[in-house]
């Protein structure tokens, strides 16, 4: 923590891809800003950082997806880290990761859609491609990657523990930091499902470890 | 969930005030979108809906902040429940609930401030206000909450039971739903605390609850 600049915030600008990388494998809820007649929208999306590439997907019918195709876009993806509890509210903020992506977003060329598809399934569920059937045509055809060129982010950081000063170092005040860590999960199977098919391979593992996601 | 509109994506738009209350209570964190440049940029930061207003608060010297006063803007808060486990990856999708509000931030009036900052950091840590001492004059002068009537919003909620087809729901496939709970927190004391100072109230309610912030 020393190396964090000392500020009114305890917030620090990153150009450090891996981590960048390791924010963005740590959720998998990214939001995405597109100019909508004259307005900012903010949609919240889920997304993949492949390679150098910015991946989402949805519907072909999703208006707001259509939107973007070619607009230049932001997308923000943040996890909030813990609460940095200081001696006074003025000195208290949240711990967080942001990075804010710059681009515009295209529709993958239609031989990598299926990979990108599977690609951002297994990003939430992983291995869960391999388990279930391919998708058909049609379903292919009802959905789309959007990729965006990883060239333009920024990363920022608050980490760290509460600067007092030293009329509040004195005092009888607590300080410290709260994290989070990663929740527990639950599965439950659906309704219909038939008897004495388990709970697959993917399905334990997310629910050992949901830490990618939140 | 039956009530919920069959459809590709399982998601319902929704004008419940109570749902979107509880969404806002369940997380402090919004995304901010303005128009800056003529680019849809997107802000991180803490959020509190206090009556029919929504608020959030930095430093007067914060640049995006201050560009986003008297601006057209929309505010994004979203949470991720869980995963929606489909028998296919095509009609697998996350469960989420995701409120989108518009409008246009004002600086709350002067005597509005103390009052408002006190109730963003009490929104993070119930009851820490009260336990520190008051901010000084310097303090309250070099930070500014700002408002935003609640008067557009709306509220998109993705939950539910996979709809697999007839073809799906005889196969082997398993299908559920994984949700997340309220993730574990631990709270660290500052290395420079003094000797003989506990954890208090407010910090250990945090650390049990903290399902109001992630």
């Amino acid at each position: 923590m020393t190396e964090l600049v000392s500020q009114r915030l305890p917030e620090k600008m990153s150009t450090d891809r891996a981590a960048f990388d390791a924010l963005c494998a740590g959720t998998v809820l990214a939001h995405v800003g597109v100019v909508v007649d004259g307005r900012a929208k903010v949609f919240p999306t889920g997304f993949a950082v492949l390679g150098d590439e910015l991946v989402i997907h949805g519907s072909t019918g999703s208006r707001w997806m259509r939107a973007l195709v070619g607009h230049d876009a932001s997308v923000t993806i943040t996890k909030l880290d813990g609460v940095m509890v200081a001696r006074s509210t003025f000195e208290s903020s949240m711990l967080y990761r942001s990075a804010m992506v710059f681009g515009r977003f295209e529709v993958a060329a239609a031989e990598r859609q299926a990979e990108l598809l599977n690609a951002m399934s297994d990003r939430i569920i992983p291995g869960r491609s391999a388990e279930v059937r391919a998708s058909s045509k049609r379903e292919l055809a009802a959905t789309m990657a959007l990729v965006m060129p990883l060239r333009e982010w920024s990363l920022r950081v608050s980490d760290g523990w509460p600067e007092d000063d030293d009329a509040d170092l004195a005092g009888d005040a607590w300080a410290g930091v709260v994290r989070f860590g990663a929740p527990p999960a639950t599965a439950d199977a659906a309704p219909d499902l038939r008897d004495g098919i388990p709970v697959p391979d993917s399905v334990a593992a997310l629910v050992a470890h949901p830490e990618h996601i939140v």
